[in-house]
């Protein structure tokens, strides 16, 4: 924890910051271990180059931020107090000058923004979202371990789904079946919303789940994830009911092969533009080129899409620690679509594959 | 739609703006009928005061808008165009100049106001949240049709709830059947975190489901909800396992005769903090004053959280059309907590209760 604030404040000396305001819950449960949902109310972590960090919240949720683990100075309000008076005060008691502030400018809102100008004589504004996407991009080892969890998790949910699948069956159905059983494990959220897609309902990049019943020779694709301890899995299998036509095989066949050949290169020092190339080459040798329409992955943690962005261009290089999906897919309209998605944590020497459903085709 | 479009345009005219962009997803549903949650990429609704309004989303989302009812112009852009660029361009074809701006301050983050400034030579900002929150706040037929099924499926999610209760049942098992029957019932969104709680759990407004085990003598908190077609219903009820104690009782039977006073005065004319107050007074003379620590209330639409808020001290006068919640709790910790709630519509001359499973103290 504490290495976090550091990293931040050392940052702030280097590029001459008085003040950084972190306002998005993601990073002020990365920097002070407490997550919570302030919704209209006023939640912040306000560090400085020298002064002493404290965190703002609303005065009922203070014992659950110590609780959390955060062991700093924390100011509280009530519904009748106005916050940003008294961060005011706590930042004058701390004889700052607030002239050059850092933000999330993709975060904060103009509403807030004025309050902020007003309040501070109109600081010279800079953008503190690159640096914190970069420190979250790189996943301790209590960080892997509860990914890890996730993925677990993430596994059984798919196992679920898979055993519902019957004749008849909705995708609602299957999906309802797969989250009463995630609750009753005790996961309380899902990453995002589950996708049980069949037919050619997954044929569509924008399929959503519906009253489709499952028939014999579908393919039936599942995209979930679930939330453990405040960080997120993500998985894509997709498998066959029944016999499925020669035509679907060959498709699932270069979704594997090409997912598993990404997965094999990903290793310290390889950029992330190279293992979605190799992807997507491999896709494209077989003749679906047009039909995978998006990214290999993006990084996951804390958020379900966070750094590295596996794309075509992406120069950024691999690091031991990344954690990140490898998903390739291939869309062709009324016919079928496919998708293969594996979370993994790059090692010091190569990879590790944290979802471990099989991959091989499942025919149920 | 139209109507809505034109109460905005006549505010345009009125108050001497060039333009409104309308960002908000909520804000763009109500206004185009077209629901879509574009994570980070942009969708806006242009308005102007004189010339045609447009919609700008990604280029695969055009042909949703236009099935959901968009019948006006569309610009569309893909991942490698930039859409502000579109923008631009779509404003100067209808030879618009802007130089006062409307926006959603409490919605518009940093980054965007930033593009948008550099590519409109800083126009001067006025908010627009407000007019909107007031078109919302009074409910078409239309509206109300879809908020009535939203509170059916609400009252059965209750009923569901109710029947799971048992001897060793944990709160995230019946939490986890409500749900599935939801889905099951066609059900792919609820409101908001669905609440079970039991005991002391629900004595804490704080509280959130877990591994808590029901036994006899507990009362059982829930609050739900659901989306029906972007519509959104939210209700309470607390019942009893079993024999409960003369303290739970007289609780319970104090918040009901808050509820059912705060129900009875509501009618166009009646100030939201008279219905508050009719509510607070009642469980301030049973002497839990002290225990009430929210607002009455709070309207609801395709937010769960909209206009008017019902509190203590908001002058607003009831007009027919809103919807909103009635629901006093007291919280009594380590003692019990009570609330109840329904969703209410306000009629030509009084009001109408649209969630309707049995507020009597419910023993099972």
């Amino acid at each position: 924890m504490n290495q976090r604030i550091n990293e931040l404040t050392d940052w702030l000396q280097e590029k001459n910051l008085d003040a950084l305001f972190i306002t998005a819950p993601d990073n002020i449960f990365y920097c002070s271990g407490f997550l919570s949902d302030p919704h209209e109310r006023v939640l912040a972590l306000v560090l400085f180059p020298e002064a002493e960090p404290f965190l703002v919240c609303p005065q009922m949720e203070i014992e659950d931020a110590k609780h959390a683990g955060w062991s700093g100075d924390i100011l509280g309000y009530n519904d009748i107090e106005d916050p940003w008076e008294k961060i005011s005060t706590c930042i004058q008691k701390r004889s700052v000058q607030i002239r050059k502030l850092a933000i999330e400018k993709e975060h904060l809102t103009v509403e807030r923004l004025e309050t902020i100008q007003g309040r501070f004589s109109h600081p010279a504004l800079f953008p503190a979202e690159e640096k914190l996407r970069l420190l979250r991009m790189v996943k301790t080892e209590d960080e892997l371990l509860k990914i890890r969890e996730a993925c677990r998790l993430a596994d059984y949910a798919v196992e679920v789904g898979v055993n519902e699948i019957a004749d008849g069956k909705t995708e609602m159905e299957i999906l309802a079946a797969i989250e009463f059983e995630m609750k009753k494990s005790g996961v309380s959220q899902m990453s995002f919303s589950t996708m049980v897609l069949t037919g050619i309902n997954a044929a569509s990049p924008h399929g959503t789940p519906g009253n489709t019943k499952i028939k014999r020779g579908d393919l039936v694709l599942f995209d979930l994830g679930v939330v453990y301890e405040g960080y997120c899995s993500d998985i894509s299998r997709t498998v066959a009911y029944g016999d499925i036509s020669d035509k679907q095989r060959d498709i699932y066949e270069s979704v594997l092969k090409a997912q598993e050949a990404a997965v094999l290169v990903s290793k310290p020092g390889i950029s992330c533009s190279h293992v979605d190339q190799t992807a997507r080459r491999i896709i494209e040798s077989r003749g679906y080129g047009d039909y995978f329409p998006h990214r290999l992955g993006h990084g996951l943690g804390i958020s379900v899409h966070e750094y590295p962005s596996v794309t075509e261009t992406n120069a950024l290089l691999l690091q031991p620690g990344m954690v990140f999906t490898i998903e390739p897919g291939i869309y062709v309209p009324n016919v079928a679509g496919v998708r293969i998605e594996d979370d993994i944590y790059i090692t010091e020497t190569g990879c590790e594959i944290l979802t471990k459903f099989p991959k091989t085709l499942q025919i149920k």
